[in-house]
């Protein structure tokens, strides 16, 4: 939507720093002249090995060579550039559409001999009222025979890590871009783990308060949050556990052949979490109903107190007014002892309720 | 049932007007002698480029030749009028029957070389109460190697905009009648995320209100029209995406071969609508069981707070009670401040109660 | 079980009436020697065109000829009447045995190259209390190359319109047993509908119903009695779709080669129903659960006046307890206006108390 | 575990004599000398007749002959005498291991060309405290191509009656022992009906009982209870209607080759069984939630009830309260028909409340 | 993580005494210089007869002889002894990665012609309050065509019955590693079942409580934690029997072929036990529903007890009000047993409805 170079004055000496920080050639003179800003870098490489930073307009002629394979990474492109990348790659207008968009499903597509994946990531992030929420980024990406171009949407953290790992392990990067492709999933989806643990410790923290006395109202308010996010990564998850699961035996995508046991484990990851998550929301559903019995016991304990209390008050208060009746001929007014008596009767009757309460857990 | 040009004093102009306003040729001679109004567009198509604006009886000529086809739109027609075009485009008796009594589940199916296709539209609408509602409608489509013909039934919006689409990009309306089924199906489905949309806000102010005291009557009755509007969506969804599965990948009909991806295109974004209206779905049934839990809290607060006022009115009566006996021997009576002493007696009482009773939060 | 005429005496006239003023020919002849009353009809055609009512014994021969079929019709036959029957058309024992004991559940099955499906009825029926209950009867049939025998049982309407039906259109019948088997199928699942609609309709006055103040009882009652109904339904219609859903596609029992359209239409009427009935369990399921939300809201309005209550009534009991006090020195009952001003307090405090329960929605 | 004749001393004879008046020739003679208590009888059948009763030594040499078939009943035998019967059959380890460990789930295995089936029967039994409870029990069938060895355990009736029924009928006894395989499943679940049938009756029982008052503690019991049982019956049939759906269609095991319509109608009974628990399942589970929304609608109107009856009796003692104030100045105090006006105050007040308590239906 | 002999101070006594005490030869000359600790038992087999125990340098050498297979059992080794052992027999890199990690959800997965199983085995242990938990551990399982190495971590049983059974019988140990396999899975199941019957019963426990009064706190509590319980089992047991049912029938891996039966048995425990967990979640799910029933009713016999007492509290005391006003004329005051009356129309009037709230069932 924006033309150029977006955030050029104020977020592309961050993102340049943070590049130079993270070991790769701050490329600056493209900033100006470019969205540099969205372009977090692009490389050739040959024989598994680094070739060179290239220019954007250098990409088609690299991806022409057969021995070479570019590897772009961008970051909330507008939509001329990324009109400019589908050009140079030769990408397909649906999937184009798709990435931007954005906003779509987790899935993994053919289109002819090349892939287009849209993977979500999931990120921790508080609220301005110091509540926990989880936000769902997108991650597009693009892999043909010899290129992988990824766009990055509404997340934080990038793949530079990826990259370096992969750069480091020139043995792995020389499968091409299915390796690639596979390094970047197991990313996505190895940072579900740490937020599907702060879901189980969240589990459990509510867990421990559930029979606790006057905390249903917190309980109840913390298993609904839980429940929120719990179907945020299950959106992550799923529809991609399920795309995953077409990417080994069988009949694979050309660019995955012979890495089954690669996708095989990300799709068992992926499993697991899911497995986790059915879990979750199970024990949600049970803890949902053992709450609402917990606050109708809670309240049917305050109606048992509030019923001995009454009787308490009542008894006396029966006693006292039978003794303030007008009769002429009451005999018990004329007794001495009669008003510490009527007292002691009500004293000792509401010793002989209170024990009675007690003894039938009332009180 | 009714024959002729049934709506033809007051509606025709009317539709004639809007047809205009669109930018089609209001071709209003037709109207008078025939139901026009019923008729939105019959064009023959060649190459890609519109041929000619035909009337009704030249339809069967021009499916005749090979390279041309023809786009015919409907509203509304009575018996007779589907009848007609039934027999110039040859077609078959059961489609013809369903769209006839209308009321079917969204399905595709085939009749040998051609396909007919009901698709539900969903509008949202305003009950006279001010509730919104959602109203579904339908379109049926027949569509044969070198024909369209949309029925649109009980839906205000129409399809000019997919055609006015189509002619634009001549290089698409060239793959013929499966291109123009594809934009069709596309374009009712696009309606779907508004929708969509809509229900997801509507769900997070329910959750906005979910734990505010006081709101569980307007949050269960937000909740059940929620459900209900969801359901009418989900109608409208599911069984076309069960559909919409069948026209890539694997065999498809004969029509839709070499659009794989653009029919996957479409079952993509239904698959989404759908997951999305499951998630929605759950968080209603937890919601639901939320909100039950917050009557049940709501309602052992004010017993609280009833036992608690009771206590409070209920100590002072007793001892008012006690002062009130009139035996003879009563010492506290005579005692010049009995009285005042007395009503300190309550009021400390109370003040204690009170306080005791805020420190475990019952008031 | 009972040998020979049955219902000779009282229903053999009012069946063979009903069958004379259905059109038939009323071949009484038969009714006092042999059981014609549970003979419906028994009738060979030839090339589509009815041939001849033909007597029991004469079927074996009709069946024998290539181009003749005989369609026989049976209401609730005894066990020796079946027998006979199976004889005649060569049926195997196991359908004959599922046929004799009736209460099957729907389903179609291949014997060699012959068919036996077992359909429910659903009719809606009053019960002595004025409950509307619906109640569920059979048809069984067996269809073969060149018969089509029918049992109805449990059911009071006849197929006397299918068979009217056919005889108007020979060139469908001429199909043969396959068209009749469809005919007969179509005619069952067409009568779902209506029952189908009054349980919508009854969904819609419940709901109308159901945020209604003190309808709760009356609304629970509904709903169960509307949940069984469904039942009832959904036992009919469910398995029968899944056995349908066989008749077309794929491999085809010999009978049905050639009229996949047509079971298609069928199974698409069952899933459509199936839907229907899935969303009505469905809305069900939570109009259950929002009664007794309401159910609960509604008590924990009645908890609120009452403590409203308690407290406006007990504030000016506290305060006449107070003056009911026998001190010796209370000034204030000695003051003239002592007792107008004590109510006045009561009365203000009350009206004070009365504004505020209010406010706060408890009054 | 216990060697030898287990039950010699004190059920043998009871066993003799049971087989004798079940019309078997009760061979004593292996009493005394072998557990033949836990032989119910071992006999070897030739071309559908019966051949003779045979000792079990000489099983294997019968087994031999091409032209023979050799059927053996046990009742819960040793593992001694089991481990005799698997030399003699040839049976495999893994299957005689589950038929001696007892509780396996039904299945039906192949081993080799033989087959191994558990199947489950399901009786109704009383507890000591009068409580009807159904009692799962054990067939383990070993069915070879010329012979087949049952293993009952822990279930009191027998199956005499399909040895009898095979002896009469030689013409299917002819096919072997896939007819006797299928007569005994045949047997086992034609005894699931009349369990199902008491099931649906008990139901029934608590529908009509649902809406009464003061019900609800013996309904939510009796729910309950009626879930157990229909577990049992579940337990006992999905897991058979599952292995059962595998031997008819499709590749079948050798053994039951030819006799698919029978296989399929043991399924077909079974499955009417899995849809009719699982409807009483659905039911159960409408029922416990509409319980629980009669027993909040009981406690509403007991609130209610408590609520008016506190109003009725609060009025009078507030006036009287008033008029127990000791003011020197009141007026009304001095009235001649001061008293009774007070009284008819109060009782005016009630009646007034009483009627309308009535009409809002609290009382 | 820690390099060397971990536990060798503490443990590796303890552990080499253990292996003595199981019949090992201890080879404690391993535990100084090596984390021998880990190290259960190295042992190389030929024609299913031990050969030696053999160090682990050798195992390349053994592995590579055809007719000789080794297996290898360790317990919590270090990634140092697992790097050495993934040498040693050449394992699959993303398989050791998954062992060193550990926490994988069961599964059975190819690499070529090896396997790579992850077992969860369950343990029931105390808390420090006193509770039981069920705490799941994991043996991670390489198999190929001539080794098994099974790596044991959290769990404290070990497999020295397996490995003391397989010895005693040469005949299967012949099979080879393929019997190891299934020796070891069968063992990992088998296990299940005590635990599996700890369940049950806690579940009957809680069913024998779950209509007595008062017991509605502990019972929601003890379904809660059976809940838990019964996750922890059904996580082990669920994808093991999804992975175990893929060792059978079709194509199967090569180290099982001609296992089949065995494997199949393996599954069908599993399922026996998958059914189980699935049955005691359903009646779960009733019991809390029912305890939230018997809640809901406890409360609501509170609330009647409270009315009841009420209102016998109540009357007395208007009667004593009416007579406490101060009216000048007031007859009954006056009369020499109005006293004793009023107190006898008290008593009289509450005895009334003492009998009349036990009749109701209120007391």
């Amino acid at each position: 939507m924006l033309p150029g170079c977006r955030f050029a004055v104020t977020d592309c000496g961050s993102f340049v720093a943070l590049r130079a920080a993270r070991g790769y050639h701050a490329s600056t003179e493209h900033c100006a002249s470019w969205s540099s800003v969205m372009l977090i870098s692009c490389v050739a490489y040959q024989n598994g090995r680094k070739l060179a930073d290239i220019p954007i307009a250098d990409i088609s002629e690299y991806v022409g060579r057969p021995d070479c394979f570019v590897w772009v990474a961008m970051f909330e492109p507008s939509t001329d550039e990324l009109d400019e990348m589908a050009a140079e790659f030769g990408l397909h207008e649906l999937a184009v559409d798709d990435a931007r968009h954005g906003h779509q499903r987790p899935k993994i597509e053919e289109y002819g001999d090349s892939l287009f994946a849209v993977l979500h990531t999931v990120e921790a992030s508080k609220t301005p009222e110091g509540d926990e929420v989880l936000l769902s980024g997108e991650v597009d990406v693009f892999v043909g025979r010899n290129y992988v171009l990824s766009v990055r949407q509404r997340t934080k953290v990038g793949f530079s890590a990826v990259r370096a790992r992969a750069e480091r392990e020139p043995e792995l990067l020389q499968y091409g871009s299915g390796y690639v492709f596979y390094a970047l999933m197991d990313n996505v989806v190895d940072r579900y783990f740490p937020i599907l643990d702060g879901l189980e410790t969240e589990l459990e923290k509510i867990e421990e308060q559930i029979f606790v006395r006057n905390a249903a109202r917190s309980n109840i308010e913390a298993l609904y949050a839980l429940k929120q996010k719990l179907m945020v990564l299950k959106h992550a998850v799923d529809p991609l556990m399920e795309a995953t699961g077409r990417l080994y035996g069988g009949r694979v995508p050309q660019i995955c052949t012979g890495m089954g046991e690669y996708f095989r484990d990300v799709y068992d990851h992926l499993h697991r979490i899911h497995l986790t998550i059915e879990g979750i929301r199970d024990m949600l559903t049970t803890a949902i109903q053992v709450n609402l019995g917990m606050i109708s016991l809670s309240e049917s304990e305050v109606t048992k107190k509030l019923a001995a209390w009454a009787a308490i008050i009542a008894v006396p208060t029966m006693v006292a007014g039978i003794y303030g009746m007008n009769f002429d001929v009451m005999p018990e007014l004329k007794w001495t002892y009669g008003y510490p008596l009527a007292v002691a009767v009500m004293v000792i009757g509401d010793i002989w309720l209170y024990f009675n309460f007690k003894k039938v857990k009332w009180l």
